[in-house]
């Protein structure tokens, strides 16, 4: 079977990220993932959370949001609604649990980095681009940290990307645009260190039910998109 | 190793829940999980969302809070913060997402259950007690329905419940109290239907990452407990 | 005439107090009376208001709420709608006035007691049975305030009570439940210590007014059962 | 005794009521008792809350307010805290039933009236002076809605009044300025009709308790109070 | 052309303005242009905004609201919707702008001014009305703190005055009302200094558009009423 | 003299407009001007305003937000402060009235454009540049609607630009940055038509006055940079 985007099963939409797209925060990237585009910056603040003030030890932290222009039908601005709608909460949650896994937070020191990810257009696996991208911020953010001086080490001890795979007609495939995953069976979003190591695991079934086997299977492709993400990160940062 | 609670590894806490505990909806349940106590009831209405009316098919939504008394330290009510946290908003719609999947929306007809999950006492596992717990106030409510003669069909396809496993000092333990969650280098959320098929996996590692027998070894764990748990639901709903 | 339930006018419902239903909490108790049930929980914190602050006195606060799933008809959750409502916030006021009334600010000493008041399920009388189970729960939290040694007196000076009473179909009954004081001609919550003094006399009309005679009745009414709920309160608390 | 401003203790402070001091709504009041001066409008709107819509009966609301600049200290807008405070939302109420109990909502029509109480000057007595004021601003109102055919019959069928009394060293006094308000023992707000009958009754003690004889000693004073109000309200309205 | 309320095209409505009309805060006028009557006090803090801490310079901000009945159609209150609306924010940052241009912030001190601006009654007008009512507040509270000694110099470097001119039916009007603004092409409010010079000029087509040499006749049209407008502020303030 | 960007006085920044940025709005334009860059998406909307429902006519309106990384010092997210901040309403505002100036709503039938501004990075005149780049999207969405055959006639009756002037050091500066901006005596954001009439202007002295000779240097630069901001447009839309 090939996708309707001719894609095989296995694998990635055209990926594409530009580093320092804007220039004001310490780092920024726009990740595109076909149709997908993420703006993610990287802001760095002298003030933490209050549980960390005085612990000489650092934090960091995730914002998302979907532009109202960024979707088929618009969305409604979540400043006009008065809060965050809960999937952003729970996606910028998701975000910011999977960065702050490869951060020594000892070496970023008594500082905040904020990283924002605005979607500027939808297509599918926007939370997974934000995390590939925001790392890819971060990661320019703690480049300048060291290069001005205000850390010794580097605070980053791994890298860190995510991608969405899913189950749609029975069949297992990798990075689903909007149209796949709008009929998905099962949806999984894997984050994973460059490393190799796991960081986070979310799967789930809204229509029908999987079993471990299939689990499996998603885990298996999931791995390999996430090693060619990885070294397309390394390739735009230099490393 | 004997855990602090003299349980062994492998071992549920104390599982004990009231059918009924309260009569205003049309279902609920209070579940105890040793000192976690959730009182889940499932309230009827007529009026589904928006993008489902007049579709002939019903809804199941689920609504999640932290009573202030329920923990250690007090937690500021969230109407008084003007909104619920990212963690309930999270939190919930899992447990909408979990119950939905054994629900079939076309016998349930166009009418919405919500299903409030408020915690009394929270020592670790709340949200997953929720979910088992929640499980019980709505079959409940559909066996009301069905006695009424409000629907036809049973609109329960299956039973769901839920249990969280982790990894503390490099083993894995099943059920963790909030004194073992709170040290666990990775926290997976596993939700099963009776039969023994998967819904939702969730795992997070905050402190650490884990790799894919890891996922398997707390996998395994958690369907013994599922099990468990599936027995003592059909006890008390007299299935 | 006797009433829809057997009581006799002047009889209270079945009253139930379980003091320490839940234990994260300074103190807490689970209030029955008749088929309403509210669980208050007296939380310690050490920051007193800014008012406050440096004065070497305490404070005493309440909040109180509806669960959802306590009423007939499900109730909206106050987060959800982004604030208390006006109700909400009338009763949680008279509970805090209520209960500071018999507290020696001095001897609390610089801390603030929160007392939480959730309606597990409302049939009428849900805020003087707050006021009357909130007692409970403030009077185990100084006992272990002094206990532990951290006040040296007993900020306590006095127990307090509440109960409502109200003119249906022109004669007086205590403690009306919702089929009652649904169709009330006026409604008074009566707020008394254990010495016996008035501290809340809060009488309305929304269905026709009264007079001083009537009004004269229901203080009589509400008298009686104020001693009785102190009474069991004392039983209770082993006083 | 005399009192801070020369009067005697059953004497009102001077009391001023100027009938349509705005023009827009369709009945308005500027009410002065003393320094206390607050701004009482009347406006009719055709829509009725939901749970009265096709019932043909009307609906009387409340709404209070402090100008930020009424106050010694300013008072911080509701608008940027986000909301009413609990003060306000419970006074609002208490203006709201007051006026219900004298309106027949049927002779009202299907139709609200909203009265705006917005205090311009507060010093003590701001919810009492809102209630008197309030009447004769919905009084105006109620006037030109018979004369210009909207209403056949006349929706008052009493009229209302209110005024605080309170114990201050002791001493039962009529109608508190703050000065006197801000040290007193027990306040008492009462509501009554132009006949007479009790409305709402709100007695409380924040500092100390009281007995049965003296809410009748307070009730004596406010009764006296009332009928003045009454007999000014009736000269204003020209009845 | 006569208008509709037999002025001419050069001339303002009726202007009145009553110092002192409220005494809590340091400075109060009532402003009536017409029909529209503004209730403007200046209220003084200890407190400057963050970004002034230690500077040694005071802050005027304003806030502004029109009361619900102040309107012909009632008026929703802003703290009921949540929030000023985007009109009152517009309004309330030009007021303050205006203000502050003839404010010496170092001879201030650092302390703020608070400058509320309350339409009692809105016919057209009511932002510069505010405006020019909002000096008279602010130089009495300036004088008050000179009479007691707070400050040494007058922080007040010039006044302030502004007014709306529009073309209606390509006739340049001065000072709008409701019925006049509702049907402009275009509509301008300007504000000047005593001295004649500019401090904002907001001209706005929402029907049509406008000329450079229109613009002339209407600044022209303004400048003769602040002229005006500038002479009864002296005489008010005895200056 | 010459400006630290080598500009000229009366010189626009670098300016470039990508049409069709995104696609899933009806139009999309991303303008920059300088370092200055603004997303400006224009979606449709079957439902118009209630107070223009069955009218027949359309309706645009603007909504305007920085995103959090598109400052200096990071901005925190209107969703999380709750509300749009005062300067993004009174901006969206203006945004919206200055493309409703070139719109025939007859011509666009009963329906909503939203055109959203969306700062990815701001370095002074976001708010005119918006204009300029909302007008593209708002001209790309018309097409569309011409192509699809949505509406008959074309709803733009001409084109609509904006440029920021000031004065700084007594010198009138075309196209101000940030660095400019913030130390500029007075500041004029002009909009006018391609054909060459004002639609608004807004002048503005936080610090100093200004008078009528000044003004019209200013009006006279701006026109000049309008006149190159239309025909950059007119070229991008291949008009």
């Amino acid at each position: 079977m090939t996708r309707m985007d001719g894609r095989s099963e296995e694998q990635l939409r055209e990926v594409r990220i530009d580093i320092d797209f804007v220039d004001n925060p310490a780092g920024s990237a726009l990740i595109q993932m076909g149709r997908t585009k993420v703006l993610c910056t990287a802001s760095l603040s002298d003030s933490v959370p209050a549980f960390l003030r005085g612990a000489e030890r650092g934090w960091v932290t995730a914002e998302y949001s979907l532009l109202p222009g960024s979707t088929d039908t618009r969305t409604d601005r979540e400043a006009a609604r008065g809060r965050p709608s809960g999937r952003s909460m729970e996606i910028q949650r998701l975000i910011g649990r999977s960065l702050r896994a490869v951060v020594d937070m000892q070496a970023l020191g008594e500082r905040a980095v904020y990283v924002d990810c605005d979607v500027l257009q939808a297509d599918g696996g926007t939370r997974t681009a934000a995390i590939t991208g925001g790392y890819v911020a971060l990661a320019a953010a703690c480049r300048r940290l060291q290069e001005t001086g205000l850390v010794r080490e580097q605070p980053l001890v791994d890298s860190v990307a995510a991608v969405s795979v899913g189950i749609v007609d029975g069949q297992v495939l990798l990075d689903l645009p909007y149209s796949e995953d709008s009929r998905a069976e099962v949806d999984l979003n894997v984050v994973q260190t460059g490393s190799g190591r796991l960081v986070e695991v979310q799967g789930t079934a809204e229509r029908g039910t999987f079993d471990r086997s299939q689990l499996d299977e998603l885990l298996d492709s999931a791995e390999k998109g996430i090693a060619e993400l990885t070294r397309i990160q390394r390739e735009v940062l230099g490393a």
